[in-house]
């Protein structure tokens, strides 16, 4: 081994989370995953590593550029997964699963971009999709688990804002928009809630071939008022077949999840545009009120051409996609995630080295009554071993000198209240049961 | 997007999980979890590239070797993390928690190795550690977890062989094997049980400088019974003082073990070496007895200098790491593990478009009483509706035309038994409930 000391770092838009900050963290990831089940959707894992013509194309010349892509110690051009959307069509593609093919998959994506507040490089994705279904209800579905999994979560106020690509596609249409100046269009759009119109104008004016005429036909759409199914109807009249399909799939949407009475927290946006090159139909995202300068926490959409970048035909599929580590840090923001120190129930001191493997003993009989048991290794002073469990907001504190160890009884102490009882040994697990275990 | 399709294909040595092979590893992923959070572990998270200079000199050449190590986008000399061990090691120099710091990290790691029957390219390890401790205790502690890990996942029959680094230190002493012969003695000691004495002797002899007097005073050492813990401190006489404090290190640890009544899978194995280069202690290998032919499944130990490659300060530290990609290989090879094909409890059958909302609001009253409730989002055939939940392995079908819509009832077909019953709408919750929650 070398004899220099190395800088302990981590690459700038990365992180550690410690247990203060990761028990909250998997605490979250368990109650997503319980909601992802309880929707009948079963896990995926696939390789953090994939070749790199699989997600090359997928994403926009941005998103290329993003990839970490290197070559492998074999020179095999790889790169790191970006998403979990792609990696899901290369499986479908590769194994064929029985339609329609629902799965969930909670795993880390890398994107090299500029690290800012509440977006890093690494960060976990918690996705579900379903395979092989075109009908709205498959849409609605994504949806509903993804309304679903904030409201387990607890997060506050929160508006999912939904709109279609076809919707876009009529936009584009209407304002004869075509080439570059259609991404131009769909850049401005994306950016209308935070430049504003007139600085959405100006940027079109500049940037594409539009006039001050096309730009006011953009606008006609998107100031019209679309707050509930029959406004939205009323879009239908200024679109062509496009538009219209897009306007039609949409309020079939709203109607369906509408009817589930999950309704409350949807609303129509014209404005939503994605980032992503491989969506098709239905777009949403979705933000927290008091924080929407975070940017969405859970968005997705109906991507129905990706399978056909691997297969000769055309698969239907939609999907939705939380950014867990962007959603932990607007809760944290907000006060309503906070640290924990530890997973420990109860904490077992140690009065005296002759006692140590009887207290091991003890500590076994508890777990085994599914208890989270940290025993202590060391003899201290006792009050130091109390201030160390309280400090690491371990509320119980079991103990036993060599009296109580004869008399086969223990001492527990309430760390909240300074309580201190002495039961039987043989009792302490119910004891701690009963007031741990709600 | 460009128009050329793809082949969907993974990188040799990384696989995906689909659901029915993945349902079960991650059951098993919880298990694991649960028994870590059961001795107090919290979680830790870690980013999967780390600066090179972080990773590199702590594995030997040959890992060193094995890295995935890449210039990313900003021209950073980065790396694929190894294992958990030095990371973890990385955080504690970079963010000094309180000692002793316990913690569990459940994440994959990435070595270009040589793919094999059970060895991936990428895969999940399973650690727990103790970074501040330096008594035997916390070497018994993380076996014990180890040990109790395995017993939760109901791993047949498997024995944990412990050795410690200061006895093979002080055989390296006895046979006089310094610089490169070391290396070379620690490699033909590992070989052992693979390749028998006559293997290893004739390897040493054409690979070291070492003569047969030499050669069978190491054999001397290796031969010795050492099956209870007088055999094993009988060794001491052969040792100088090194290999004297190895002994006594291995024999307190068993004592401890011994104590907490986890003896009965632990034996001394002086042919123990670990391959990586950071153990200083007690080293342990796990070998489920069936298929000892898969390599170790959960191994660890002491690693006092590691942390002193970040700091200028030693810190004692073990730890235990367990593969759980090659146990369930083993596991399935073993016929222990089955494919699941759906995590849902229930199937809720469509019988016509106009029950989808009414189906829709029962599957949420379901999934509120914590059921895992599959909707179908399509009328089909009834027949085939049942089947398509019983080839899933979902026991239980739940529908209702539009006659028991209108009488608030609903059927429940047992797919196992043939069965069916009409109940009332509002008792389907309990209904399954009991049926499926043990």
């Amino acid at each position: 081994m070398g004899s220099k000391t190395v800088k302990a770092r981590t690459l700038k838009g990365f992180r550690d989370y410690l247990p203060a900050a990761d028990i909250p963290r998997q605490g979250m990831l368990r109650r997503i995953t319980k909601v992802f089940e309880g929707f009948g959707f079963g896990p995926l894992t696939t390789p953090a590593i994939e070749y790199s013509e699989v997600l090359l194309g997928k994403y926009g010349d941005e998103g290329d550029k993003l990839l970490y892509r290197f070559d492998d110690n074999g020179g095999r051009d790889v790169a790191l997964r970006y998403d979990l959307t792609v990696p899901l069509a290369r499986v479908v593609a590769q194994h064929r699963p029985t339609a329609p093919f629902r799965r969930y998959q909670i795993a880390p994506v890398w994107r090299a971009e500029r690290p800012q507040r509440g977006r890093f490089r690494e960060f976990m994705q918690c996705d579900v999709d379903i395979v092989g279904e075109a009908s709205m209800r498959a849409d609605a579905e994504c949806m509903m688990v993804g309304l679903a999994v904030l409201q387990a979560l607890e997060v506050p106020g929160y508006v999912m804002r939904v709109n279609n690509r076809k919707i876009l596609d009529g936009m584009m249409e209407r304002v004869g928009a075509t080439g570059d100046d259609k991404f131009a269009v769909l850049r401005g759009v994306d950016k209308l809630p935070k430049i504003g119109k007139d600085g959405v104008v100006a940027e079109l004016l500049t940037e594409t071939s539009l006039d001050e005429a096309a730009i006011g036909r953009l606008f006609e759409v998107l100031e019209r008022p679309v707050g509930n199914i029959d406004e939205l109807e009323q879009l239908t009249e200024m679109f062509g077949d496009t538009g219209k399909a897009g306007v039609a799939e949409l309020s079939e949407l709203l109607r369906i999840v509408e009817a589930a009475g999950y309704s409350g927290q949807v609303e129509v946006d014209l404005s939503i545009a994605r980032g992503l090159d491989y969506y098709t139909g239905t777009i949403y995202e979705t933000f927290v009120l008091e924080r929407e300068g975070y940017g969405s926490v859970m968005s997705g959409g109906r991507y129905d051409d990706l399978l056909g970048m691997f297969l000769k035909e055309s698969v239907p599929a939609v999907g939705i996609s939380l950014g867990v580590d962007r959603l932990l840090s607007v809760l944290e923001d907000l006060g309503l995630v906070k640290p924990q120190e530890s997973v420990a129930d109860v904490y077992i001191a140690l009065v005296d080295d002759e006692g140590f493997g009887e207290m091991a003993a003890m500590a076994r009989q508890l777990r085994e009554a599914g208890l989270n048991v940290e025993q202590s290794l060391k003899v201290r002073k006792l009050g130091k071993q109390f201030k160390a469990a309280h400090n690491r907001g371990i509320r119980y504190v079991l103990l036993a000198g060599s009296d109580e160890r004869a008399a086969q009884t223990v001492s527990l102490k309430d760390m909240d209240t300074g309580d201190q009882v002495s039961i039987a040994a043989g009792e302490a697990a119910a004891w701690l049961t009963e007031r741990t275990r709600p």
